[in-house]
């Protein structure tokens, strides 16, 4: 590797690594897309990322920064090859400053311990996509990940306060909280899929943990009689900070591993939580719901009356993704955003293409922020039924932006929605895109070739 | 005119002007600077807006978007002469959507127009720079206005649900509320002083108006005191809607003109609101804030016990800039903001630097916020004067920018500061901000040569 040896001068020789296996693994992410990496740095500070992405620049080498590989939309996958930044050992937490309620954390720390730490101080950190126990805060930040709570505590971006990052020369930058200094232009990198720079650590605002909570499952006969209460919901003061919806292939795929009491005639239930930290606030809206449910006829709901009895409501949400993976040899999951008052239609549409197509199409996902989980069953050694799915998720994808939607919720562009981004966004908009990242990289070495392909200006 | 005569096939003639006297009028705004416009177009729909932006940039001319010319850094000022847009027609309250609590206007609404027409429908936008009764929406958007209610309510940007803007090719763009879709970097347009893009349409959030409302006004010994007893506040949750600090110069300036009653031994002054829609929290934070006045051991205070009596306290803050202009012949106001823990060390600062060069400065702002206004009085036919206000300010920047404080809290960088700029951000900083503006306008047609001036590339 006489090229590579320049970089094992700059270097730490065991930070280093180009053998087969390490290049296998990171090769890809849960995508089904593939690259070939050159070499794999697995970074530890911040100097290695400088010398990496400057080492990169002057040898015009695609750097691809990488968290824990648990991208939807295959945004780590080194697909010009190059080096796979590797932050996985960049994972500490630097400081939580309890007062000012900030938490200063490298991008390999993953969701779930930066949770849990802030936890123990009283705090919350609300981003929290199903993938929370594997996903880094970089991974989530560059995608701009939402979760089960966003309904009511936003998503990644809310929480962003300040960044450090390297651009593509390798030039350091620290922005918002770090200096008191806005820089036009930073925040553009959070939930810009690792295209426009490298971040190197991250603030983020902490909330008081919200200590009460109330949970509920709710037996619907129709998933549009669940889609119809969460709208009702949605236009009362009762503000849950979570609702899930769970269609009945969903449930029918849980229920073959998992004993779950649900009332006869239950197609559809809904997962919905209220939190607070005032009893009396949390008894208001917890009773406002409990009207609502009588005055709107629902087919029945329980109220978890224990911790336990929560967290047996949630088991069933986490048992989704798993029960799925067991009884279809693959899915095409595409998570979706639409304004709520088209969930109807939207589900209307996805059960015709269901039956056009003859596919099992299963549907969960955070229905009290728009965001749908659309998984499409089928079988990649069945040709016919693969090519099926990727037309059905086309016409899924043209649909959604005829409702006013978003063809990707928190998954993002990556690989996998390239093709279908000019049903979103028209060609000037395109045009406007990737001039921005002409401007943060114009020699096209940060995560090329994702979202879209852009031409070097000659 | 035979190069402007092809304007004139495109666009209504009754809204072109080239008459001197209007050259004259749009030559400068609220500051000392001047240009010389060309042509002043008095744009009445989005349409002529893309005629005339497209023709600039067919034909190499710049475009200068102005609201009231109330800016005060330059902003909107000519400096290389083309067109002037002057949005002063374009002044429709386009649609109040109650529901969603949603104000569509033209960019040339004035400020305290919208704020009256949606307080008759119980509705509140809090953004309330002191020039609200002239200034415009789209001027305020440009420059990412504060004012007295930021404190609690934040600034413009937290406002902006949506925009319609012209690119510097003369493209149209919707981005956020207008349908549903993010465009990145559009919200950069949000505080760029109008210098990416030109803004036809604004959607803002409105909140619900705090109907109940007390006000105080406090005296202390000294500007320290007050300083530190907006510390104080701060550090509890009060939580005021304003927090005004008024030094001994401006309360001089005032009592010329106008009869007060202050308690003797007065040296300054706050002005604190506090606001909300229960009476039971309004009582609460209020009895909360009486009691802390008792336990600093203050001066003392008046609270408001009528409408009348509150508005007797605002005529003060409002007389301050009539005042001192009556006082002193010229003022350089400059805004700078600095966090509320580095007050008491950069008032010390300014007044060493009042003794050093022999003037006057007079202190006041928005001490909630970190937003100070200081003002230097001088005599511009004295230049021995004049050259030292202009040491003196860059003293005051210099100071302010090691203390962790920015050079413009609201008033933006324009034409005034751009000299100072580099105070603040590093070279590579400048660079990135540079690389932004090329990327939204290759040509240099928008607004050229505010902020910073920039090369074309070759």
């Amino acid at each position: 590797m006489p090229f590579w040896d320049k970089l094992e001068d700059l270097l730490p020789l065991n930070i280093i690594s180009y053998s087969q296996e390490e290049k296998y693994v990171y090769r890809t992410d849960s995508t089904k897309f593939n690259g070939d990496p050159d070499i794999i740095i697995n970074v530890t500070n911040q100097k290695e990322v400088i010398i990496a992405v400057n080492f990169a620049a002057k040898n015009d080498i695609p750097v691809i920064p990488r968290g824990a590989g648990s991208g939807m939309s295959g945004g780590a996958v080194p697909i010009k090859g190059g080096i796979v930044l590797n932050f996985e050992k960049m994972n500490q937490i630097l400081k939580i400053d309890k007062k000012k309620r900030i938490a200063y954390v490298q991008p390999g720390v993953v969701v779930s311990d930066l949770q849990d730490k802030v936890k123990e101080l009283g705090l919350y950190y609300p981003p929290d996509p199903s993938s929370n126990k594997v996903a880094t805060i970089g991974g989530t930040v560059a995608e701009n990940a939402g979760g089960l709570h966003c309904v009511r505590y936003g998503v990644t971006s809310r929480y962003v306060k300040g960044l450090k990052f390297v651009d593509s020369k390798g030039y350091l930058y620290s922005t918002g909280i770090y200096n008191n200094k806005y820089l036009p232009g930073a925040s553009l990198l959070v939930g810009s899929e690792g295209t426009l720079g490298v971040i190197t650590e991250i603030a983020l605002e902490l909330l008081e943990e919200p200590i009460l909570k109330d949970t509920f499952l709710t037996y619907h006969e129709s998933f549009m009689d669940a889609v119809n209460t969460v709208i009702k919901i949605k236009k009362t003061d009762i503000d849950p900070s979570v609702m899930e919806i769970i269609d009945s292939n969903s449930l029918k795929a849980v229920t073959q591993f998992k004993d779950i009491n649900l009332k006869t005639g239950t197609d559809t239930v809904l997962i919905i939580q209220l939190d607070s930290n005032l009893l009396t606030d949390l008894l208001d809206r917890s009773s406002k719901l409990e009207n609502l449910f009588k005055k709107l006829n629902i087919l029945g709901y329980k109220k978890a009356e224990s911790s336990l009895e929560a967290e047996d409501i949630w088991s069933l949400r986490r048992a989704i993704s798993s029960s799925i993976k067991r009884i279809s040899p693959n899915k095409l999951n595409e998570d979706i955003s639409i304004p709520i008052s088209e969930f109807p239609r939207i589900v209307e549409i996805v059960r015709n293409i269901e039956n056009k197509y003859g596919l099992k199409i299963v549907i969960y996902g955070h229905a009290g922020d728009g965001n749908l989980h659309i998984n499409i069953l089928y079988d990649r050694n069945n040709k016919s039924e693969t090519d099926n799915t990727i037309f059905a998720a086309e016409d899924i994808f043209k649909n959604t932006v005829q409702l006013g939607g978003s063809i990707t919720g928190e998954h993002g562009i990556g690989l996998s929605k390239k093709n279908f981004l000019s049903l979103q966004y028209s060609k000037n908009e395109i045009g406007f895109m990737k001039k921005l990242k002409k401007a943060f990289d114009p020699a096209l070495i940060i995560n090329p070739d994702k979202i879209f392909n852009v031409q070097k200006d000659n």
